[in-house]
């Protein structure tokens, strides 16, 4: 998806993924993977106050007016869909979130962010912000897995899928597809990080993890530059082999598509990831231990 | 290293071995890694009985007549080392077992194989086997971090490398660097698996976790043929970055060395992987309470 900029409207923005359902659809989609954020331009790099952080770019409601015809073209064309916006939960509480939608256009999952990145403080000597832990508070629903139409999904965001944690509790869930929109700046502002690692880091965590899991992953990305913010784009979506099977190339709305045989993923999970045979979770107490680093073990 | 075949004597193989901790100390190593199961060939591709394999190759004191050469090399140039070999123990117990030896040639870490691959019954059908659960008891001494002349290395083994549990725990240690032998066949007997993911499942595995975790990983294979069976080689060293900084490129013994800048997994463990901010054990415990995957929970 190319650039969302703050003048952009929810329903121009609908209408581009309105666009791309149908250009997928007559690709031969079942399942389509929007970003992170979608609905947005990503306003964590913006300093606000909490308030209008939720007036202009959360979601209170889901579906709403202005995203209705996004599920309508779901029903009509029988395509389900990944979404990720910003969530005003009923109680109050901001979440990052994502929804599967069935083919039917019923919410039939939901994923709010756990692994949140950046920071709380202003940083004004910094080019932009990346305040996703003032504006979000942490996921509470966990990685979980949902059948829909026969296929079990998992869904995580963006700074999730760098942490195989995530892939790992959804695959001992017998997950057969992880869906992940993100948004990833193509700067760096903790430190001097060579330009080309933002791409190759977000590419091996998502190959390596889809190998060591045997699971298919579709991640989609915004890409281009939002009011002058260039952002690293690169979907891609990943076989169980690892390898990468589609990518986009442009920077704007494009869409990649693979006819994903879901039984690739058994020739790993029956041999040499076998869970039940292999896995010896008495040596990896530390997981869940531990928090942050720290000694070694006497 | 190349391969050893069947009729290759100890005293040859540690000459070898030698020779290479004499080149890489020449090109300024302080620390050297060599393969899993070094002083024999790649044995549980055979099948036969258990009393016999051991009698055959496995040893009994570590060091020992054949292997002293390579201590006192070690304590003469002052470089220290990562050997791995069938270790029978005290209590008469079969283990995959890798050592590490400090620069004045003392035994300060041991590890024994966790994730062993392969199966327990006759495969006669099989072009060849892969014994490794019939030969060794799973290792009993779980991810340790040793600090050695000031680094804190972690240790494993082979296949220990495609599990992502292996580098988390050590790297909730503190692990700076992670090290491992293998010997990976390059046909899979189990599946008939694209040759090319052989290697390329390999390389990504290390260098997904060399990122995620912020630590350096060196990583030696046997290659070349034993008694004509392949073995796919590729021992590399791969930097915090997810990149791979040295390679081998030939089917024998071959020394490659890096100057390895620890500080660099800082910029990676201060960041994006600072657990103590960013790591939520509590959406984790699907890690330990499973073995095998399961149902989607409800």
């Amino acid at each position: 998806m190319g650039p969302v900029h703050l003048s952009d409207s929810r329903g121009a923005v609908v209408r581009r993924l309105v666009a791309m359902l149908r250009e997928a659809k007559s690709r031969g989609a079942e399942m389509v993977v929007f970003p992170e954020l979608a609905l947005t331009t990503f306003f964590p790099r913006y300093w606000m106050e909490e308030a209008e952080a939720q007036a202009r770019f959360f979601e209170a409601q889901m579906p709403n007016t202005d995203v209705q015809p996004l599920f309508d073209a779901a029903r009509e064309l029988g395509v389900g869909f990944y979404l990720g916006y910003a969530e005003l939960a009923e109680d109050g509480r901001p979440y990052n979130t994502a929804v599967l939608v069935n083919r039917k256009g019923e919410i039939s999952g939901k994923y709010r962010k756990i692994h949140l990145p950046g920071h709380m403080e202003h940083k004004p000597e910094a080019p932009f912000q990346h305040l996703e832990k003032k504006y979000f508070d942490v996921g509470n629903l966990g990685f979980r897995v949902f059948e829909s139409e026969a296929v079990k999904y998992g869904m995580c965001l963006c700074n999730d899928r760098r942490w195989p944690e995530t892939y790992r509790v959804m695959a001992l869930q017998s997950a057969e597809v992880v869906m992940l929109g993100y948004n990833t700046p193509s700067l760096n502002i903790h430190w001097n990080e060579p330009v080309h690692l933002r791409t190759t880091t977000h590419l091996v965590s998502l190959q390596a993890n889809a190998y060591q899991n045997g699971i298919w992953v579709a991640a989609a990305a915004k890409c281009g530059s939002e009011d002058g913010h260039h952002m690293i784009g690169s979907s891609v979506i990943v076989a169980p082999t690892g390898e990468i099977v589609a990518r986009t190339l442009t920077q704007e709305d494009e869409v990649i598509c693979v006819s994903a045989d879901l039984s690739l993923g058994e020739h790993f999970r029956q041999h040499v990831f076998n869970f039940a045979k292999h896995r010896r979770p008495e040596h990896y107490r530390l997981i869940v231990d531990r928090v942050g680093a720290g000694d070694p073990l006497p």
